[in-house]
């Protein structure tokens, strides 16, 4: 049984603004939330239409009706469990190895998919613009699949933070060198802009080393490739070598 | 103004079976159909909110309500054109260069990002199981951001194809080889597998090439690449060379 208040708290999370005043996030999908239980995360309370996940206790577990299930959920099709967890403190930024640095990414699908990039690739620090779309959406934890248990989030200035580091600095532009003929170092920044605009101005004056994919096709039409699937074979070059 | 008949066909195409009865499928968005209308696709008919697309005669085109476009439009937050286009007779199977083949990729965004990776990296065949997504799922349609036109697609029995194909096939599997060590030839078949279970068992038996992406990440737990951030990566070493 979930009571009307219950419903309307969680499906408040799906916003940031209560995120933020309740220090909150939904997560969905026993993938996910098995990750996160098995994780550093604080578990708030569990939702679940079926007897799953036996490590939970009952203080923390409410059986649901899937009719109760579809009300919380953010999913159209919802699975079988809904977890809320705390927000946990930011912790400080490891600078150190190959980093990656998000202006202004706007697409929660695509800050989940480059989270599990990041993971996958060994890239353990993530950086991004206070514009950036928030790690807590619920659309994000979905997509990272249980990623943002292994990698660390920071949301700063991110002019600010170019101009401290130390890190040699690479940025994907259209117009940048072919990434297939460059030198990448093991410890680096790497930038990726904005899905319509890429990296804003004000950033670019401070980008030395500019780097991008090379066209293949024929017809040079294509706009331009989707900044997840970009990301994915950046970090391939990075890691590659 | 769209009358009752209009709606009822239009949303009707957002499912296989009326797509085929009526050789008609959705695009929406002014990139999309901007793209569709340059290409040899046959337009049936404009729906727009705004004075857009001059070069369509008003008897192909109708200036709509918003809430009519809402009532047409498979988009949460509809843009200001939706059109209507034939669905094309299958070319054959261009069985040269490299082909990317998909057994049984059942989002309808992956399989848009994968169309659109086919054009950014100048693969001109796309051959897919029968069992694989509809091309012309609208969601496919808006994730190809016009690359579809640009790219032959064609269903077929993959097993027989492979079995008849003179070109070198290569599997992604999870324990394949690194694929940053392999020799790769310029003309091949790439299969990738279901989001799910990967390549089917039938198929795998007539796959010589196994390849992989190598993890980096300490802990080992990442369990795989998202199918189109894979594609992004094996596209990529087929071409970079």
């Amino acid at each position: 049984m979930v009571s009307k208040n219950q419903i309307k708290l969680i499906t408040s999370l799906q916003l940031k603004k209560y995120r933020n005043e309740h220090q909150l996030f939904i997560a969905e999908g026993v993938k996910v939330i098995q990750e996160l239980l098995l994780s550093n995360f604080v578990l708030d309370h569990l939702f679940v239409t079926d007897a799953i996940f036996d490590q939970v206790g009952d203080t923390q577990k409410t059986v649901v009706k899937e009719a109760d299930m579809k009300r919380i959920s953010v999913l159209s099709s919802p699975s079988s469990c809904l977890a809320v967890f705390q927000i946990p403190k930011e912790n400080k930024i490891e600078a150190k190895g190959l980093i990656v640095a998000l202006d202004d990414i706007r697409d929660p699908g695509n800050l989940g998919t480059i989270i599990r990039l990041c993971d996958w690739f060994g890239v353990k620090q993530l950086v991004c613009s206070t514009e950036t779309v928030d790690v807590y959406n619920p659309k994000v934890i979905q997509a990272t699949m249980g990623s943002i248990t292994r990698v660390n989030v920071n949301y700063v200035d991110l002019g600010q933070f170019i101009a401290e580091t130390q890190l040699p600095v690479f940025g994907t532009f259209m117009d940048g060198k072919n990434v297939y003929n460059e030198n990448l170092p093991k410890e680096a920044i790497l930038i990726l802009g904005n899905e319509a605009n890429g990296i804003s101005e004000s950033l670019e004056k401070s980008i030395k080393n500019r780097i991008a994919i090379p066209r293949f096709g024929d017809i040079q039409q294509t706009e331009s490739l989707n900044v997840a699937t970009a990301t994915a074979i950046f970090l391939s070059e990075f890691r590659r070598s």
